[in-house]
């Protein structure tokens, strides 16, 4: 893990998080690590809200993610991420989440990023001074 | 009503439509019936797929949406479109879902569409040969 | 508009509540009102973490929602929520989101609701203490 | 991979599967991708119409997914998924999306999962016939 910035959201269960199971669904989880992952981007310099006048927007290359503990209805979960790994032009993030009630770990996933200028897809460098995390 | 094309699409509920409760989430049909415009306007000659290339968008102005029947997991869904009104710039659509096994009609809607110029916003003419459904 | 408790709550706008027309998808403004409506049901006694024990649960009737001004990426929008009228076994919501950089208004809704009692989808009293509000 | 049952499934892309980068957001796909497993269980035996009466569900431990190409609006999609490997209490199975046009890989993914008895989320052993997939 990289000396870098660490981010922590809260969400708290909707009933569209959940399914008929009575548990949070498996893809609902993912929309919380994106709102953390998007603001763990801003803390590093990508701003997302000027991604559309520059083209070039962070694409997810790989998703891995575990699914340890079922999330329930009306529960406050804590959403931890961080900067894992960072090359040339990908980086990797790693993401947490907790039931803030009891600290239990539900899901954690670390994620593979890089930056592409759009419409082309074509991969970019990333931002000079990320050499500090490298 | 007037006397246009009828869309008839089909939905099998998955676990990610349901909630907690047990039944589909008021959302998701609204997914369901989002693909029922999205293909009664191609019959319509609005071509979503060319949308991007000429930057002429169907932007929803109001829904109006009662939920009458729950739908539960696994059931079959009919989704039913049809063209409501039409005046020089808005238009109506008329929507039924039902739940194919015993066709009792579940949900139904009304939306209000115009078709406006991106990224401006500005609303444009519908085409010239929707004059016959006036 | 009855005199009862007014919800404010916050979204800031994720590429997941965008689609290609590069605007807030019309779907995604339900999400945002749906966690206003879950708060403000909460303020008037529902609380929707015991909803799974009692088996009672507030289901949507009707939604009608007023799309005014598209939202974009990025932004802060403010969403407001209220009680706008009781009957013995209905109530109406009332909920506007704002964008919180101008105040311009983008979405209006109202939504009916009832309280039923699942899995048989019976309606069931509001609560004894809701007389004040009709 | 074992030999069993495959299932092909079609989607089209529509609005609310793209997002503000003009492609089909990350999360869209594993909504494409439960659809395919869901109807993959149907045909191992798993109906997920019962699950609800039995109890017992289908759950995801571990998703990995490669993003390779960028899916975009209107697209026809081809998701293939099948059995790919089964132990006592886990199976894994492996999804791979194309663009119908061009046949090209957009992503690829496999997903571990489990039988559990909810509410506890306790495993169950799998169905004795796959003891032929082992």
């Amino acid at each position: 893990m990289v000396k870098g910035p660490r981010i922590e959201t809260r969400e708290q269960v909707m009933f569209y998080d959940t399914d008929a199971a009575g548990v949070v669904h498996n893809i609902s989880y993912l929309r919380f690590i994106e709102k953390n992952r998007t603001l763990l981007g801003s803390e590093l310099g990508l701003d997302y809200k000027e991604m559309a006048g520059s083209g070039i927007y962070g694409a997810v290359l790989r998703i891995e993610i575990d699914y340890r503990r079922p999330g329930r209805l009306g529960e406050d979960l804590q959403v931890r991420g961080w900067l894992e790994e960072v090359t040339k032009v990908k980086f990797w993030c790693g993401f947490e989440i907790y039931r803030a009630e009891n600290n239990e770990l539900l899901v954690s996933s670390r994620q593979e990023l890089a930056l592409v200028k759009m419409p082309e897809g074509k991969p970019t460098r990333l931002p000079a001074d990320w050499k500090k995390y490298i």
